[in-house]
C-alpha cells in the first residue's frame, strides 16, 4: 500500500469502538483537550489515553501538547479517504451487478 | 442502538483485516463458494472460515449450505448502512465548520 495512503486495518479498527467514535462525534466540533474530550466517559485517564493514541495512530487525528495539555484536532482527511475508498468499492461492485442486469436483460428479450 | 441498525463495532472490526476486505472485494463480482473464495490464500481452511464467520457475524454477507458447499453472498444493505452512518457523521462536522466559517466572515467583517 501506498504509504501516503492510509492503513485500512488500522483506520477500520480505531473507528470499532463507541468510545473511540464518540470521541471522533465530539471532535466534529472543533479542537478539544483531552481532559475535556474524557468528561463524558466514566473512565479513568490511562484507558482513555489509550483510545487517543489509537486515534493517532490511524491518523484519524492529531495531537499537540501545550504545557500540561494535549489538545486534539480531527484529521479530516484520512476519513475522506475511507468514506472514498468504500464509495469506490461500492462503484466497483455497482458497475458489475448493472452489467449483470443488462446482460439478463438482453438474454430476456433474446429469448422472448 | 436500534436492533435494525448494523452494530457499527462488529461492522468496523470486520472491516479491519487485508483478508476480509478481499473477500468482500471478491464477493462483488457475485455470490461464490468458500472453497473458490479461499483459493488466492496462502491459509488452511479453519482460519479462513473464522474470517467468513465473521464478515457473516457483522451481516457483511450471508451464507448457506447446500450439499456439502457453502456458498457467500454480499449484504448491500451492511454496507450501505455503513456508508450513510459516515456520510452522516461528515455532513455534521462540514455543517458545523461551515456555521464557523460564517462566524469568522462575520467577525472579519464587523473588524473591518
Amino acid at each position: 500500500m501506498d504509504s501516503n495512503q492510509p492503513d485500512l486495518d488500522l483506520v477500520f479498527f480505531a473507528m470499532a469502538d463507541g468510545t473511540r467514535r464518540a470521541v471522533l462525534q465530539k471532535l466534529g466540533e472543533g479542537p478539544a483537550s483531552v481532559s475535556d474530550l474524557s468528561e463524558p466517559f466514566d473512565m479513568a485517564l490511562p484507558p482513555f489515553m489509550k483510545h487517543i493514541k489509537m486515534l493517532e495512530k490511524a491518523k484519524l487525528i492529531t495531537t499537540r501538547k501545550v504545557g500540561r495539555v494535549r489538545t486534539c484536532e480531527l484529521n479530516p482527511d484520512t476519513y475522506a479517504d475511507l468514506e472514498n475508498w468504500l464509495h469506490e468499492q461500492r462503484r466497483q461492485w455497482d458497475s458489475r451487478y448493472q452489467k449483470l442486469d443488462a446482460l439478463l436483460t438482453q438474454m430476456k428479450g433474446a429469448s422472448e
